[in-house]
């Protein structure tokens, strides 16, 4: 029997713990050989829950401690690039969630480590392996719809993100925590990369919330134009509160396409003529993307497995955050902000 | 201008104001001459919502006391034949209301009375008029999904019918009353007479309602074998409480294909995560059907103005009268009753 | 009987079309009075198919020739004014087609006139009539779903438009031929106005379809900032080709409301598993707001009757116009541009 | 790390492999020990592609040759009960497929030996373990619709079973070999018993299809009465060629509940007006109830992990046998059976 790919989990949160689960539950080829988190609390439940001994508060104890092939990054995104960058020097293939780090210094960082020690990078953009949207990009791809003029893009979530992550001074907010996947899947499905931004926000919440971070935000709308002159559109709402919502509608010159739906569940209910039929919602994200999460560590692992690069690596990554960048300079100055702008900046080095 | 053809209609309830509606405020070459009730409340109430002066408590009285074109016959089944026939002596071409009569000896009494006085006679299956259930015929009868093997088609009404129309002294039950349209509808779309059928009742909700009539359901299932080979479900629940459900399915020997659906409006609502989605039922007959109402006394007066005969008339009406005879006998019996049985009853004059 | 409204068709295309059909088939309080058209096919193709002797080039000489009540304006766009005040100087009530006209100066004579000479003026607004439309209403006035935070709203035509509905010297093109139903929807939803607006546009058909105007456009993207800070997403595709598409998606404080579908009826099919489930989409405007076109006549004609002022005036038209406006300058200018810019140009007198 | 559960697959064909798939793939805690075949070209292919090195003909090989925990028997129903009652006698838990046997002397005969031997036996009602099925119950269990009134069922397959499973003298036919998860279902959800059954079937595509079978049918409808009153009706369609169809509807005294759909992807395109929506229809069992079989395997496996009974054993695979036999001898009598009939002959020894 194959040896099955040794992982540690880097971060023991709720990401970690819907990764973990794939890992102990659904994936033969792969096991939890150790589980990293410095907040002791989360470190104990994620491990417990999943029988895993080897508990560390730091990679560096992991790296020393432990004998493993791969980690699976999911704290703050202000720590990745440390982390990835360590566990690329050890060695160590990268999994990373999104988005992939705070500017593209650091995501050049990344890319440099990860290459110079051949190791692979895969970035958690699970959608590109649920399978409606895989589905559909297979559709796109052999021409069913045309060449693609609009795509639509949006991620409702149901909860407050942590403060860290609506704060501008520690993350980019809700652009890049909720909806880098929009970003990805956007320029994916165009097949082409942005050319500029506009983007506006609204904050309807946040005060109820408690929330006084300086340009906090709680919906936004952004403008795309493509390269190729398609347009894009992303929405983000968050909270959102009534579920989970990740829908996408492209328009090519033959037809359009929908991916996804609200209804969570093939259950209809009807009780009160009055009030109508009732139908589950997705409640949340791993319920919405319970196979893609799956799928994206098997790929994982296959990748590592058999030697070859996994097919979402951090130019995916890297494109995305340029594209959160450009749009979170577009509210703060109320302006169509092109990607050259964002680009530019670091190839001169500021 | 053309002539208005003016519509006495006999009957001033429920059904009476749906069709009042069609003629006083969709249909412009058709206007309401007159209105017959025995309930002087009823009477008053619809000839007052319509704006019409001529009112009368016998259709007798109408005959001598206003002119007018043709009858819409709403009235309780029992009193069905005695005004189809007095109209069509008197000249006036019939709408009728299903079920047609009680039994075949009636049917054929309409049938001639009808046919001797050169009267057109339409009967109110509205189903055959909706745009959803001609655009499902006109696929079937192109041979979209081949010859027809299955049909299902239910009806579940929300509230308790009438006192008379629950009882098997006075009417044919919900088997009639509810589910004609049904009857109606697989012979249609199955392209074939009934051969047997076998029917089970269930009464869960008349205790509760407080209907001791003897041999009352409030539920049926009907199993139809035709003489084509095909098959054929029809399902009643009476009152169901939830809405008005009317749906239909056929699977031929290519394929499938449904008619209609729960979801009475494209009005989806999400506020509680743990509720999900809502959407509007259809939560009345009216509703349902709106369209079909208007466009089958469209039709109706289309026939009169043009000299054509109805696409629906007696003989449709008399094969759904025989169905509901044979199923109503099969219940009470306990097994499979053919058709032959029913029909040669009459032809044997009993 | 009440005597019928009485009114004359300016303008016999296929709007026209639309409202004759109304009014002749499905509303016996008007007729149809005279028609008017300067391209002699159209006048005698619409007014032979509903059956209407008085014909005229001109909307003067029906004036002279024939007594009417109102007028229903369909023509194109840079002949609504001068139509819509010699009517209302004539002391005719207006019921005119979208867009009200091509600028606010336009916009303002026809309100003046329309007051001055005491007649009603309704615009063409009818998804403020369709049955989905007002249930959406009615459920975002009663609060059921909070605030709204961001709405959407997108109209997709199936044909390339004429040629002065292309052209930005003869009309404002596709922001104001096709989406000035979403203009008005989204502002009647938001419950706002709009503050700024940023467009982008695509052109991607074009060329292959012969069209060589400047600055033809056949996708749009609309990004609203509304003065209650909430955020607009306009779309707008045409040719797309595919069908008639009109749907809107609000999300408010509480949750999230949609309304309209592509599925144009209940009628499923599945003929082949590898193509799997086949159902009508709309195919055209008419189909998809069949109800809410006698609705708005029905409306026009009531008010008229009863005496009480239409419910969509040219309050709401100017503000179409506005929007219309802003996001063509914020498309050539490639910048956000605030609605007061607009506004303030008129005032000025420019 | 625990010790994965081996096991034997007895059957190497297409549901031999939808099972080793999870095994292998998906969980675990479990892994393929042996696989069994006397077809050596399917034994190969199956065992191949899961790395399976343990090949034999014959259980008794395996059982000599190999040590395992449990079997996954997915062999035809008439080998069911010698290949159970041996790998019970060996100690060995049973996982068997539906239906359980051809009668209820073999159902004896292995609930017999697997409680004498103290192993688990659970039947492959994987229904019982998809999310829609699982979350219908719990509702229909929490008294969401109230009490149960009416049900119905269908499964409709794709293409022609094997021989031995269209033919009365080697099989049930259909009703067993295709309905047999709906006799389970409709039991399980109005919770009931079968109190009586009346079938029609009907052949419409055998000739076409080679298929001279005596009493071959390809279209069944029956109809139940359950104990408690209620109504059942079940249909099955095979070849429907149309895709894999299985879907549920309950009527209860409160409202109604539907369980599945025929869209087997939310993935809708539209690229022809004339066409309209195309989406996704499952287009085969695995597909359909992908979650469904891993979830049922992971419980068989947990179940002897833990030590528990599964929840789904060898009384619910007895009563639907019951239900088919009745069935059977519904529609070759022409007659409603009572089940009373059916489990009479077994206790009288005939």
């Amino acid at each position: 029997m194959i040896q099955p790919i040794r992982i540690c989990l880097v971060g023991a949160g709720r990401a970690a713990r819907v990764h973990a689960n794939s890992i102990a539950n659904r994936l033969p080829q792969a096991e939890l050989a150790a589980v990293v988190d410095p907040v002791a609390d989360a470190l104990q439940a994620t491990a417990d829950k999943f029988g895993v001994q080897n508990r560390f508060s730091t990679l560096e104890e992991a790296l020393q401690g432990v004998d493993f092939d791969a980690v699976v990054i999911t704290t703050p995104t202000f720590t990745h690039t440390a982390l990835a960058v360590a566990a690329a020097r050890a060695g160590k293939h990268v999994f990373m969630e999104k988005p992939m780090a705070l500017n593209l210094h650091e995501c050049d960082a990344i890319l440099e480590a990860t290459r110079a020690n051949h190791v692979f990078l895969q970035l958690g953009f699970m959608r590109r392996f649920d399978p409606e949207f895989t589905e559909a990009a297979r559709r796109i791809q052999a021409g069913q719809i045309g060449q693609p003029m609009m795509i639509k893009s949006l991620t409702h979530g149901p909860g407050l993100p942590p403060p860290w992550a609506r704060d501008l001074t520690t993350s980019n907010g809700m652009l890049a925590e909720v909806n880098s996947h929009d970003w990805d899947t956007v320029r994916w499905l165009m097949g082409s990369d942005y050319e500029r931004v506009y983007v506006e926000v609204a904050n309807f919440k946040g005060q109820a919330r408690g929330v006084d971070t300086p340009n906090f935000y709680d919906n936004v709308l952004v403008n795309i134009r493509f390269n190729n002159g398609g347009l894009g559109c992303i929405t983000g709402v968050c909270p959102c509160d009534y579920g989970y919502d990740a829908r996408v509608e492209i328009v090519g010159e033959k037809g359009i396409l929908q991916i996804g739906e609200l209804q969570g569940q093939a259950v209809i209910i009807c009780t009160d003529r009055d009030q109508g039929l009732v139908t589950p919602i997705y409640r949340t994200w791993p319920e919405r993307f319970a196979q893609g999460y799956i799928l994206e560590m098997e790929h994982f692992v296959h990748s590592i497995l058999v030697g070859t690069p996994p097919k979402v690596g951090g130019e995916e990554g890297r494109w995305a955050v340029a594209g959160v960048l450009a749009g979170t300079r577009s509210f703060l100055e109320e302006r169509p902000v092109r990607l050259s702008e964002v680009l530019a900046s670091v190839e001169a080095g500021s």
